[in-house]
């Protein structure tokens, strides 16, 4: 259809949609930077969505039983902005519109989770929205299964585009809904045949539909412009048995004159005068930022639509015992089971008795028997190599689409795929995830395990066969730059235990994490039980503690993590035949060891020893340990990142982050 | 077809195919580790290929025009071995096959490409053999348009299983094998229905025939363990336009009486009981290892059988004239070409005078402006931010199925399948690839950025929007933890240069890399030429250098890269009107100033200097430099990884990479 006769046919959805269209341009071309072409592309489709299916109320962007909406194509963020304020939504003012991708503005250049409570996950990266909402959509099944329709019954909805069905992250995404059949997930297709380089033939001639129909989905097709078209679509995806996408045929930058179905509408300003004339085409006489009272009430109508199915539904809730009531809400908050400190306990007594030697990756098998028999919101899983990983504990059954109270997942050889799936199950809520395969293979995760960091989900990742320790695989198999790359990566605490108790005590913190996620190398070989003495402390919280003192005069530390502890327990034994009086440090946690105070820290490394690190592994993250305190760090700083970025113009960063010449020489001159 | 019916109807074929799963058999059980089923599951097909349809002369395994042969089910190694050792090859010898999986020997777990010459690339990472063909079928197709038919006509051939398919990286891999219309691409599915986890429907119930047709694929189907099925199928396969997959239908551990058709054959040695009676079954009455001379001979002859058709070519490429002859040479041995230092001169000359104020990734573009004109080898690329990452060079043509000739490529948004496609380019040899995304997604990129580290692949990744620097788009495109992950990646050289000299300096060591991968971080906003005075020599190829000496006595030495450099520098000016004597040290490669010898370090570096370095970026690969030299290194020292690790049982590797309490020792007692 055309734009005139849209307009005629539909006035009322037109100028909801306008608004939509208007505020992306000119939050774009104010900032002078974003991408206003998807938001206008995709404005008809959403607020077909917004208005006659999503189930939500903009006023409590975190009632449970809500759908979940999810832009994968993370960059058109002005869209979710623009329907935000324009519902109503607190956060979202009319402020934070023309503060698009400003320092400290909530409205970042990319949706992040973290910033806005109605912004379910961080997009941007392509293809991670599409793979975390699978993730949300089993969560949703696992949960129903379990509380029942009353208290569980929505769906999730994602806008992806062909960028994010390129990623190779999507297909793994597709054939883990399909497999599941996952009916809540209704993925609409933004196809508009653009990417930044040009058509999407330039690069793709793949026929999306009859891919996802291989893998088991359901396909629906709509003109994304047509108001009529897009509201039978999601109709019928609503009722359909699997997974659904809805190929949603739109033009990117719809509407403007220029720069309508071209790369350019993408990622830059339209510019004050085709904004002009585009809105003249839509029939907006409006000025920049303007949206006509009555084009906001029924926005805000919209916003508020849910309310009265939200009110129902809390009455439901409340007529549930004190005790469901409390339950839930802790499974939803991610709150952990009380009953887990005391098993981790009872666990760690008895293993101190029996002294097993085991791999840690076995330790780690007899751990999640305890976790999961206290725990029941945890969700357990392998990237295929459940034999290996050894993440099915005993009494679990698997998840699928014949079993939904399964607690086990086979993600199949989906290492990318299952990461961002268990981002979506924690963000959705009610379960805690966990997931397993080798940590090489974290190579294959990377971009969905950052996501869990910028986003603070808490999940585990079980990653065995941390070292050459795996043997006959070879080089392909064996990390050597993976722990580093961990502990190189902000918020994410690295767990190399030593032995069954070390691993006790790092899955212990790891379970009470609520913002962080923890990656837990273990070994493939066997290794002797070093902690025989039960202590109910976890002295893996501390990150790094004396595991054997020095006999005589210190004259040696040795610091060792995971399967190289006992290397540096035999080492000592060796010099104290000598007469060299050696202390041996485990240091299970370099994150946590370096959160303690500076009191603690030197007495576990006290100048004036030789310190000797073993790790079977490269060894930029231990230079800080070897080189660094009193002495010898004195005269040495730093000045850089210590977390991860923020949005907003590249030279106020550099200030917020201080970054300048000015704090260069401020820190030159404390060392003087 | 059941296996007595097989063995009447075909008893030639059948004692060829018994002879490969008697080898995977019998080496996997002598090792005590390994994965027979798939060997045993494929040695018809294989035996299919390799007798009538794969051009290849064992004598010659680097031959140019030889077809490429690979198995991305790199687990299956026994099969490739048992097809060379049959063949003759030279290398694979029967102790080879006898010390499968031992320390030394060439027969590793998995096939790793710098141990075989017969070997085209390392595999086992799932799903990376599949997408590496895809580079080396568009470098074939590259050069047959520069070199004519006569010297290049060859094909590639891919053992997938579904662990490939089900990774991400196989549909980068399917989509941009189809939009480029690859041809001389055959790729057979091991179709066997079995994972690690159990049955495939476990994880997934996606029509594989459908995906691959659903982007242009055509896909032919064979009973796997028919021969006259499969040679159809192969036939057909050959004939074909556009890509093709055969789905060979086929029983893991086949023959075996009770693992057979079950995951208990994929990854453990059968045990001797069910090897006999497995041998009982296939009518194979000879011991381990032994291969009757019939068969044996059979199989040489299956080895030569291209002998002539080399010969032939051999003649032809003779009748060149000695500079073409030349030519094809190098690019084939992938030399660089002599006109290259000059040009760089020039360039280097040019800015040194003209003092462009220029982003880094512009900076490469205008370096690249160079290089393409004098390297006629290159191919380009952008995972679709062609005009983001600045890799087209003006007189760039694009390279699709309309145009062989053109030498960039628009790898769509696929940067994991980029990463492979480039690790297959140079592995095919005769074109030298370049590639860009940002460097934050170099996430999605990892596991194709280690193979090309572990194989030895000098690729130049062309990584751009290098820090927080890039500003709005916020922080899951700004990366903080990327040059540490780089940098902690064995065999990589970083890059991260700080002005348009440094860039060019950087882009001519990469391109001089033989074996050796680069990474080239990249600035996304202006930085000005700091190296303002022509100097011709390459000053970034040590790694780092003193750009700014302190005046008067130096007290400082600030350390920079990339676009802190500048901030260091003013940081300088200020100190110095304090009469702080300050040195700046610009360090665009940490990995090549780690070569430098020990005068040239602490020339750059002397101690007693208060130390200071900057860098958008998290601070693990700095503690060295800040830390670490004379006096305050002096009583530190390290046991661990230097590099990859090698395949052979644990124990032995911890031997051989001298991480034993021995070693811990002797290090301790040197530092006293």
């Amino acid at each position: 259809m055309e734009i005139e006769e849209l307009r005629a046919a539909h006035p009322e959805h037109w100028k909801l949609a306008s608004a939509i269209r208007a505020l992306a341009m000119d939050a774009v071309q104010a900032a002078n930077s974003g991408h206003p072409g998807m938001p206008m592309g995709m404005a008809d489709v959403a607020t077909v969505l917004f208005q006659n299916h999503l189930k939500f109320d903009v006023k409590n962007p975190k009632w449970a039983d809500r759908d979940r909406f999810i832009l994968s194509a993370g960059h058109g963020s002005m869209l979710i902005y623009s329907l935000l304020y324009l519902c109503g939504d607190e956060q979202v003012t009319l402020d934070q519109i023309k503060n698009f991708r400003q320092s400290g503005a909530l409205t970042a250049g990319h949706p992040e989770n973290f910033l806005l409570d109605a912004v379910e996950t961080t997009t941007g990266p392509l293809g991670q929205g599409l793979a975390t909402s699978v993730g949300m959509a089993i969560a949703e099944e696992a949960l129903r299964a379990q509380w029942g329709k009353k208290l569980v019954d929505h769906r999730t909805w994602v806008i992806a585009g062909d960028g994010c069905l390129m990623e190779g992250i999507s297909q793994e995404a597709i054939g883990l809904a399909g497999m599941q059949e996952l009916s809540n997930l209704i993925v609409l297709w933004d196809n508009n045949d653009i990417t930044i380089d040009g058509r999407v033939s330039m690069s793709d001639k793949t026929d999306q539909r009859k891919r996802f129909e291989a893998s088991g989905w359901t396909v629906f097709a709509c003109d994304g412009h047509d108001p009529v078209a897009i509201d039978e679509a999601l109709t019928k995806a609503k009722q359909a048995k699997g997974p659904v996408l809805v190929d949603c045929k739109t033009i990117i930058g719809f509407g403007a004159p220029t720069k309508a179905d071209s790369y350019s509408a993408h990622g830059s300003p339209l510019g004050d005068e085709e904004i002009a004339r585009t809105k003249a085409i839509y029939g907006w006489d409006h000025g920049p930022f303007e949206i006509p009272a009555d084009v906001k009430s029924q926005w805000e109508a919209i916003g508020t639509r849910g309310a009265a199915e939200r009110a129902e539904w809390e009455e439901r809730f409340g007529k549930l015992s004190a005790a469901k009531q409390a339950e839930f809400t802790r499974i939803m908050e991610g709150g952990v089971s009380k009953k887990l400190t005391g098993a981790i306990r009872k666990f760690k007594k008895e293993q101190a008795e029996a002294k097993p030697k085991v791999a840690t990756r076995k330790a780690s098998e007899m751990v999640l028997g305890v976790i999961n028999a206290a725990c029941p919101e945890t969700i357990g899983g392998s990237a295929d190599l459940t034999g290996s990983n050894l993440t099915k504990s005993k009494d679990m059954t698997v998840f699928n689409a014949e079993n939904r109270k399964g607690r086990y997942i086979h993600y199949g050889i989906r290492e990318h795929g299952m990461a961002a799936a268990m981002n979506g199950q924690w963000l959705h809520g009610g379960v805690r995830p966990y997931g397993g395969t080798f940590f090489c293979f974290t190579d294959y995760a990377r971009g969905a395990m950052r996501l869990s960091a910028l986003m603070k989900v808490p999940t585990v990742y079980v990653m065995t066969h941390d070292s050459i320790g795996l043997g006959e695989d070879g080089p392909t198999h064996q990390p050597v730059e993976h722990l580093a790359i961990c502990r190189a990566t902000p918020n994410t605490l690295t767990f190399r235990p030593a032995d069954v108790i070390e691993t006790a005590e790092a899955w212990e913190i790891a379970m009470n994490q609520e913002g962080t996620p923890s990656v837990l190398a273990l070994s493939r070989q066997g290794l002797p039980t070093l902690r025989t003495e039960y202590k109910p402390q976890n002295l893996t919280a501390r990150g790094a503690y004396v595991l054997a003192e020095a006999d005589g005069k210190r004259q040696v530390i040795l610091m060792a993590t995971g399967s190289e502890v006992e290397i540096a327990l035999k080492a000592r034994e060796m010099l104290q035949k000598e007469a060299i009086g050696t202390r041996v440090v485990s240091m299970p946690c370099m994150e946590l060891f370096a959160e303690q105070d500076e009191g603690y820290r030197k007495r576990v490394l006290p100048p004036n020893s030789v310190r000797v690190a073993v790790e079977a592994a490269v060894r930029q993250p231990w230079d800080r340990w070897l080189l660094g305190e009193r002495g010898r760090e004195a005269k040495a700083g730093f000045v850089g990142m210590e977390g991860f970025g923020a949005s907003a113009p590249a030279g106020e960063l550099y200030e917020k982050f201080g970054i300048t010449p000015e704090a260069v020489a401020e820190k030159v001159k404390s060392l003087l």
